[in-house]
């Protein structure tokens, strides 16, 4: 039976962008599960209501489905525990519910207002309407105000990957010699902007740079091989 | 052979209150560990020179000598892997190298600023004067100035520990159903400002207020029964 994901993509099929789905891939990449990415968009909402979710990521594994990237990843941790720990024990289980709050804060938060605007431009017309409503709701401005001046809103970004930073002086992964559930929760939000916008929000001489590099490398290129604006 | 933990103390000796130390402490009652504490003053270099230190946490135990409490919940973990554990795993210990960071950066980082002129009020008149030079010139103002207005900075202060408070939403610890040493290094901060100022850093209906009430009874009340400001 083919595992399938549903898989957040805007006019083009063959490029999903959500940092949720992304932590998703990855967490399946590194339990060397194959799946089917199944195109999905923001107002196809019917196609997963059966599942049980109105958003994606959703899971489907043989006569299980699952939602959520956290209870996905936990999912696959319990189902599938003979192969490479997405956690590390039950110690970095628990951690790893912080750092995926992390991951939605100040990862995903601090990148949605820089990017926005991006987004929108590779949204079919019917998906634009949709997004620019909830989502200019949501900031409370226009999309494209959202991102002016991004060249300074970015440098409170960078400012805030400081612990990220520095954890990088002493081990190349949050997840140590190797990288687990916590760099890819991270990571989706830095590949959902390198998929969708041109904007830099890191300079080459950062070593989160040289993070996300190893992690556009990991699983034979999964991520770098992803059709993106940035290479 | 006792076990000796080199403390930070002002005016009175039976006040520890490094955030740092504080996580030693939490860490070594987590593995039943008992301890004297030594009580240590900023400006007493030498006495912890030969240590190889010129900061504390410096922990002697037997013919061991640690310094650092990163170092020291390390070689706690690893010389005691028979006690319960301090970070659940190596998924976990790789994983509190960036929530050390986050406690570092975020919360005594975060803190600092608001209190940093009631611990001045703490120290003898020799370590006031080593007190003030040196974190004058970190800060680049007076103490005085750098906490005002602290109502105001306390906000962003709190805003900062969303990740914490949202995980507080399905687990009682950072560390689980239990804590653990990602509970003990944001523990230390506030343990650090309890003790030495009477400013409210948290609100009493903040899930992070609850969490660390938990810790100040943890241990017997470890924490609780240290002389402290505030109760």
């Amino acid at each position: 039976m083919t595992r399938q994901l549903f898989d957040l993509v805007g006019t083009d099929d063959s490029r999903p962008f959500s940092p949720y789905c992304w932590r998703t891939r990855m967490a399946l990449a590194h339990k060397g599960l194959d799946v089917e990415s199944v195109p999905w968009r923001f107002t196809e909402k019917e196609r997963i209501a059966p599942h049980g979710s109105e958003k994606v990521p959703v899971l489907l594994d043989g006569e299980v489905t699952v939602a959520d990237s956290w209870a996905i990843a936990n999912y696959l941790e319990d189902t599938y525990p003979e192969r490479p720990s997405l956690f590390g024990g039950e110690g970095g289980r628990a951690m790893a519910r912080m750092m995926n709050w992390i991951g939605d804060v100040t990862i995903v938060g601090g990148i949605f207002p820089l990017i926005v605007a991006d987004i929108h431009g590779h949204l079919l017309p019917v998906d634009q309407a949709y997004f620019r409503q909830s989502r200019e709701a949501r900031l409370g401005k226009s999309l494209e105000a959202a991102a002016e001046p991004r060249d300074k809103q970015v440098e409170s970004f960078r400012k805030s990957l400081d612990p990220m930073r520095l954890t990088f002086r002493t081990q190349p992964y949050l997840g140590g010699a190797a990288p687990n559930y916590a760099d890819y929760i991270m990571f989706g939000g830095f590949q959902w902007a390198r998929v969708t916008s041109p904007f830099r929000l890191l300079k080459e001489d950062d070593p989160v740079y040289a993070w996300r590099e190893r992690l556009l490398d990991a699983f034979d290129g999964l991520a770098r091989r992803a059709p993106a604006i940035q290479q």
